[in-house]
């Protein structure tokens, strides 16, 4: 089967924030071209290495033993300059003239919006593959890097528990995600915290302040707790976390310390979900190649792999999973409803 | 609507070998369960504590901050004595005579078929979690602890690459799984392990060892690799790893360095998933207690909660995913399809 | 030789800010104590507890299982109010009623000052164990909790340089230590960061300024650097880090990204020396006890127990290792000596 | 003052065991050697490399960015054949040739008596580093990789203790270490174990077969110890650890599991300790190379820096540190010594 393959020049690149697994990603990809004989080249610093034709040949040898590491070995960047039309049409001029017949992009839906202003000046195939913490991609349960991000962010909870827990006290901590609360609501369960704030279950600040307050008291003077975790999604709080607790301070009398989790979570050696999947989309990308496919990208639903246009990955806003919202409730309301139950 | 539930005594018990997040499994059916009202009890030291009376009642802080964890604080134990019927009476009357209502078990196949023979005495609901770092529990996509296992499997092998690397050594590495690839599989992906022994790929010792041989030359030889790891399934080669290096150097004349991972992979703080499905699945617990369920087993199939038989949970062998095999032959033979392909 | 040795009650808490190994500290106490026949008593909540008389009797199993975890399980707090006499005077006449004949205090200089003003009414033996992440403690060469914080931090700084170098961006990370620089140096040097701001180092904002710059440019222009990081003691740059970033960006055009690495540092299974010293520290204290020493603070100079009057250990300010700064010059500014050497 | 020294060619090379540190000493001393002005080689594969004329030149950015891998850049082997005078003269005549005017072994106490051996024939200088998990290096409290190794033992040995504890179970897990208890003994008190079996306080197998089964039924049935961990030096037991738990069975019917914990301990990225350690060693290599220094080891004795011939390295066995031996005695015997105490 594989010998009627016709061999092809398989570019990569990888775009926006990095995460954890796409050097398993390239690893993947690089390892399942030259195995059905293509050649395969990496681009450096995203769209940026297309405009400026940065790019180096990629053998075995490269990408063998970097299954493990954080980061991406083709660099990322931001590349603003390639809203521009000109740039999109240089980028494609490029890699016509580089013989590119694919490009594999990694990187999150700004990329994939990339990937779209250049298929109208590139007549490559071009091929998407999820890699952001941030898991707001559609047409994947997972991206590549989220299972990683919601370890590292559980890892450093624990932690901020022991303190918390050692003097008793209230700790909000704010976790990444951007505009979805993917992480803050897996980070936020994971960790155990006694308030998950996040877009899903968001009313008001006004309305919030309230519910947590009493929440506070409730599990504080009521139920013994001797700490109480908020984890809260970035931009979700009008002025951030530091503002939080100055409101909690002026509604409630509650002392809280803020904490911003930060970049920590955009490193790290993946855990096994992202190399095992970034792996797999590796593979189903090449696959994708060989049977003359282009505008897709590769996804990962219900452990399977999954293929949707590129248009549809940017243009749907996937939703987090309502059993985790239900088992938030579930877990972090007891008394109250216990209370209403016994009526 | 939680109004209406009455309210139960609900018994937790862990069994089988523990796995990291079967405390968090006792957190979640805990709170959800005190959040409707029951009354919770924890049996210590598996079905033998039905048989020994030794319980305790479970409140909101003797759970509230064990979600990361790993062992069991309910204990666990073989307990071969209960394949005796006089044994599985007994503990049914154990149970009634304590007015318990629902009995929820978390641990693996052994402990569901324990189950079976208790449900012939008590007339209780029971209730199955799976928990089991071997993943070989059908009805479910994952068990509590397999993915916390194979993440501390990767962080082993991690570390056993760099001495591999530094002496451009080949490393034979055994890892759990009783009888079943899922551990060796996914570890030995996860890894970039360059051979995966397990059963769903393993033909017969001699063909194998002929195949092992000549992938290690070709690797070491003609792709210049510095070192090369083995993953390989416990209870596959005939008398163990040691066995094989053994093999391997009488047949081929190759040093091979053995490593049996061992129980470093059944303890250790939970990942999140772990945390995350465990907590799901007690909640489902809870949910399928007050629906008046019995005789199910809670598990996981695309994200989702699924509930099976008991029996049929103990029925079937489930398979590995198919795609994992897919992965790993593409990313593991790469040159000599590569050749093969250019003809 | 032990039969000896008189049986007293002697009492242990914690105070001041947590730090990993203040357990394993509590557990070597209880054990030693217990292994020479005492009665041990936990007071709770630091000095707070001494005034509010709360406490637990400490049985081996108490503290058997305790040794890795982070925080105290006899809890910490501040409390101010033990500035005052009258609090003071209480707190002796509570320790004098429930015949305590020793008290074991494990915290920091802060901590070491309420133990002189108790000393004022308190006629039992009062031993100090220095567990602070700050190091900041004359007397010891370490301090309970600055390995494992020194580790935390750049397991965290391992993750940003991934981030950084995948970006060649430049990042500016905080890291704890009041108003010494052990943590900063330390972290510094082990995370490999191309520039450690400290206190033992600074000279005024303007000049860092320009030094930075010179010294990012150069990294980066002329050697070919990815990514740049700066490692900055806390309370060192007027206005914090964010504002340094701001400056660099004014004065030089450079943009940087701000982390603040935060309470994570504080909590966190303790790393194996951490472990060990306490241990040997706590059994150090129980010694002191039966030898009816009083007012000492027990530290470790060179691998070995040292004994230090408590007065001396608040007096003296512990300067860096002078090694350490050296080290710290020869690697990081090789180009310009190297050129200097050169003419 | 820099400006005088003389620009040299520099070797380095790492052999015997890998151990985590020794990329970070790598780093060290290129760093320190280019600041100086001097030019910087790495021999590959230990003293191989010296036969077979194995070298790299090495520059700012190949070792920029190792100091957190575990593992060594330039390779390491036995060499065997090394004890060959021909081959001692062949190395000596190669290095000669190549115009080296030093050589840094960063090594155990194999590869002294290897640069003994070369010191015969070849007259540039030659700097030792200690680079062994062992910690088995007169002239230096601890060398490169053996913090890490301890460290990386205690996270397993924190794992076993949970499956330990949720099964009440004894465990033997055998350490590594050669023929010396550094690694044990700080292993056993760091993981809280109820016994250390290493050299130094080791009678005889009966004997101790005595003493430990006594200790577990002490601590088991009137403790309440939940779990028994017993951590053991490898070559200690006659047939190891294996074997000691078939003799705990028939001596007392106890039954103990045992675990290897073997390679995992040699690898993974180093801890502070040993990259501060390993940077500070490098560069007093480097500052000794410059003051014509010859024949000695860079080791740490109380936080400073330490030379001593290589002669002395070789010829002295280092004792593991008395008060741990104390503490350890302290910590697990409690019970008896109490009621000694008590009489």
């Amino acid at each position: 089967m594989t010998n009627k393959i016709p061999v092809k020049n398989i570019a990569i690149l990888t775009s926006g924030g990095d995460a954890p697994g796409m050097n398993a990603a390239i690893r993947s990809c690089t390892l399942a071209a030259l195995h059905f004989g293509h050649n395969v080249y990496g681009f450096l610093h995203g769209f940026k290495g297309l405009l400026n034709n940065e790019f180096t040949a990629l053998a075995e040898q490269d990408v063998r033993d970097i299954i493990h590491y954080g980061g991406t070995i083709l660099k990322s960047a931001r590349c603003p300059e390639f809203l521009d039309e000109n740039k999109q049409q240089l980028a494609a001029e490029n890699l016509t003239k580089l013989h590119i017949d694919a490009l594999i992009v990694i990187g999150g839906d700004g990329s994939f919006c990339g990937m779209l202003a250049l298929a109208e000046y590139y007549k490559g195939q071009l091929i998407a593959l999820p890699g952001t913490i941030d898991n707001d991609v559609d047409g994947t349960d997972h991206t590549i890097g989220f299972a990683t991000a919601v370890n590292t962010a559980i890892d450093a909870i624990d932690k901020i528990r022991d303190t918390a827990d050692a003097f008793e006290r209230v700790f909000v901590v704010e976790v990444m995600g951007r505009h979805s609360g993917f992480l803050a609501l897996n980070i936020g369960i994971a960790s155990g915290a006694e308030q998950v704030l996040t877009f899903e279950n968001f009313q008001n600040p006004g309305v919030e302040l309230q519910n947590i307050a009493e929440h506070i008291k409730l599990c504080k003077e009521k139920r013994g707790a001797s700490s109480y975790l908020i984890v809260a999604a970035e931009n979700l709080w009008p002025q951030g976390v530091e503002q939080l607790c100055i409101d909690l301070q002026a509604y409630a009398n509650i002392t809280c310390t803020p904490c911003i989790l930060g970049y920590i979570q955009r490193g790290g050696s993946p855990v096994a979900k992202d190399r095992i999947m970034a792996t797999k989309m590796g593979v189903a990308a090449v696959n994708a190649i060989n049977a003359d496919k282009s505008m897709i990208m590769i996804g990962e639903i219900s452990g399977s792999i999954n293929e949707i246009k590129i248009t549809q990955a940017v243009k749907h806003k996937k939703q987090v999973n309502g059993e985790l919202l239900m088992a938030q409730n579930s877990i972090l309301d007891i008394a109250e409803l216990a209370k209403i139950n016994k009526l």
